[in-house]
């Protein structure tokens, strides 16, 4: 597994000797994990002129950590209590002989820069933009196959609740129990809050539970997701309560069924990502629904839920193999309430059968 | 309600101008709530140098809010989807005639601040500092008040999952367990990670819950808490599993639990967090724990769990009346597990008699 770390890290390097800097500072979580294995609470990443360095506030095993640290990475403790191990880590890039050290402007708040400016004057601080997020857009195979077992968790967890008596029990408490469920089947946890809205909040992205109860006639839309191995999958579906869907409800799901599966079938490596969003969005605008729709129709998944690429009308980029996105397009009616449907899939070549669905719970609209 | 938040929007705006600025730009999203009531996300409120204004990415009711908006102040939507609500802000203090705009820049990352300097290129950028969370120290009663609701519903969850089996349930179902409890009894959600620690992990601090289910003559200490109106509280205990605990757990618990009441009885306003600090930690260093012992040994609560006052050895400052703190010394002994009992408790003189503890579940080493 070492390998893998170093070759990413490798890479890094190569990136950053191009854009002028022998150094890099990582200091973002999910960055540290993806170039380290784990990110121990507060860590930072060296890539240093010589040798490669994790800097910690404590001894890694005492931290809060994610993932299982590279072993063939070396550690740094900070020896003052409270000390910026960004700081640190600027003052042996400049001990190491670094004249310029690339930072993550996106990430490092203006104090700490400042503080590293201070305790080290000479180094000329750089900025390595979305490097390692670029880097990390396109997933090796190891990484689909636990983003693969985190959606089957999902899928496990979805469909025990679907199995159980849902009138008259709360959002919330529905929301605990699928990620109670998440975690009995291996998940490391929720990949993010995991949303369950009923009747008019149903349809709602991110609509996080209330004590609303679920009734008899009313739309229930679901989101959730699992961590396995830090990463990060997600599936979303509506249902309906009660023995059969009133006439707009089957019109609204199909509309919004039709616009997952346009977007789904845009999928493929070099679709620009906004021909994807396209797809996906352009039946529900010519259908009177453009205001209130989200800005975006999908987005990369992996170490965080929400990564690049986005799926958005002013997104720049095209797809390409091996990319993890989900699609998600949904409507929501003020008032009464509506649809999302949501899947994650991995983006293959037509030679490879196409768009991979890692979500397979079934998209037919079930009357629960 | 909403004088409130004029009022602490007031008390800031006098620091500025104290400061030099005419007006401030608050991103992190507690100090928005605390001036607004809400913070949905990404918003970010900006004091002019006429109206206060919240500038929101989406219509508030459309986002993930947190709290109630103070319906007094004034949102404005962006209308660039994508765009950061900082840097409109930023324009907006520029047209309202500010030459100078305070920014946390302990939150702002460099790449914000950047881009809000090439908007606004006339504004003069300050640093706020800490001024949001310094005002945020001092609770007023009604913020003690869901502290203290916060702290009975950790109270009763932590009751209620005593008087279950333990043994052979894992951590991990154990955390989830405490954390359906808090929903149950009315709490937004946990107020952080609840840590479940059996056998060689009990005592440590932070512990992320493991597949390890508990067995006879284990150390059981459980760290949880309830967010409630946004407020989020603390409660630690450790317990023995089985009927009578071992001669060396009953010696480490008494330490710890003689330097946690070394800790709640030097609460006053006055004390010098240092103090308080040392007061937990003699007991435990003059025994021999010196090494190990976590940087600090309690730490302020409110709308986030770890806030200002630090107690810690190097803190500066001293202990107002209405400051909600917790008092958390530990012990863990590598491989055999240890303790920590944790309270959240209210500074209050003498006179109101003494220290407020909100967290009372019984402190006996109880035997499970």
């Amino acid at each position: 597994m070492s390998e893998v770390y170093a070759a990413r890290r490798e890479r890094l390097r190569e990136r950053c000797t191009a854009g002028g800097s022998a150094a890099a500072l990582i200091s973002r979580p999910a960055n540290v994990r993806y170039l380290a294995g784990a990110a121990p609470q507060g860590a930072v990443l060296l890539l240093g002129k010589g040798e490669d360095l994790l800097l910690c506030t404590g001894p890694p095993g005492d931290q809060p950590a994610q993932g299982r640290l590279d072993e063939a990475l070396r550690v740094q403790l900070l020896e003052r209590p409270g000390g910026d191990p960004a700081v640190a880590a600027a003052d042996c890039a400049g001990a190491q002989g670094a004249e310029s050290l690339a930072v993550e402007e996106h990430h490092l708040t203006v104090a700490r820069h400042r503080a590293i400016r201070s305790v080290a004057p000479r180094l000329r601080l750089a900025d390595v933009g979305g490097a390692v997020e670029q880097l990390r857009v396109v997933k090796d195979e190891e990484e689909i196959s636990f983003l693969r077992i985190g959606a089957e968790i999902a899928d496990q967890a979805l469909g025990e609740l679907l199995e159980s008596i849902l009138v008259g029990r709360t959002e919330r408490h529905l929301a605990l129990e699928l990620e109670r469920r998440l975690v009995d089947h291996g998940a490391d946890g929720p990949a993010f809050p995991t949303s369950v809205a009923t009747g008019p909040n149903s349809g709602r992205r991110g609509h996080r539970p209330t004590d609303r109860r679920v009734e008899e006639g009313d739309f229930l839309s679901v989101c959730l997701g699992a961590t396995y191995h830090g990463y990060r999958c997600e599936i979303g579906r509506t249902f309906v309560i009660g023995t059969s869907p009133a006439e707009w409800q089957i019109e609204l799901y199909d509309l919004v069924f039709a616009a997952q599966r346009a977007g789904r079938e845009a999928l493929a490596p070099g679709a620009a990502y906004r021909d994807v969003d396209r797809a996906a969005r352009q039946a529900l605008e010519s259908t009177g629904h453009a205001e209130g729709l989200p800005p975006l129709t999908g987005h990369g998944v992996g170490l965080e839920i929400d990564e690049d690429p986005q799926l958005a009308p002013a997104a720049m980029g095209k797809l390409d193999a091996c990319v993890p996105v989900t699609v998600e397009p949904g409507v929501h009616l003020p008032g009464r309430g509506g649809v999302r449907i949501d899947d994650t899939l991995v983006v293959r070549p037509e030679a490879d059968g196409g768009p991979e669905l890692l979500t397979i719970t079934t998209k037919e609209l079930l009357a629960l």
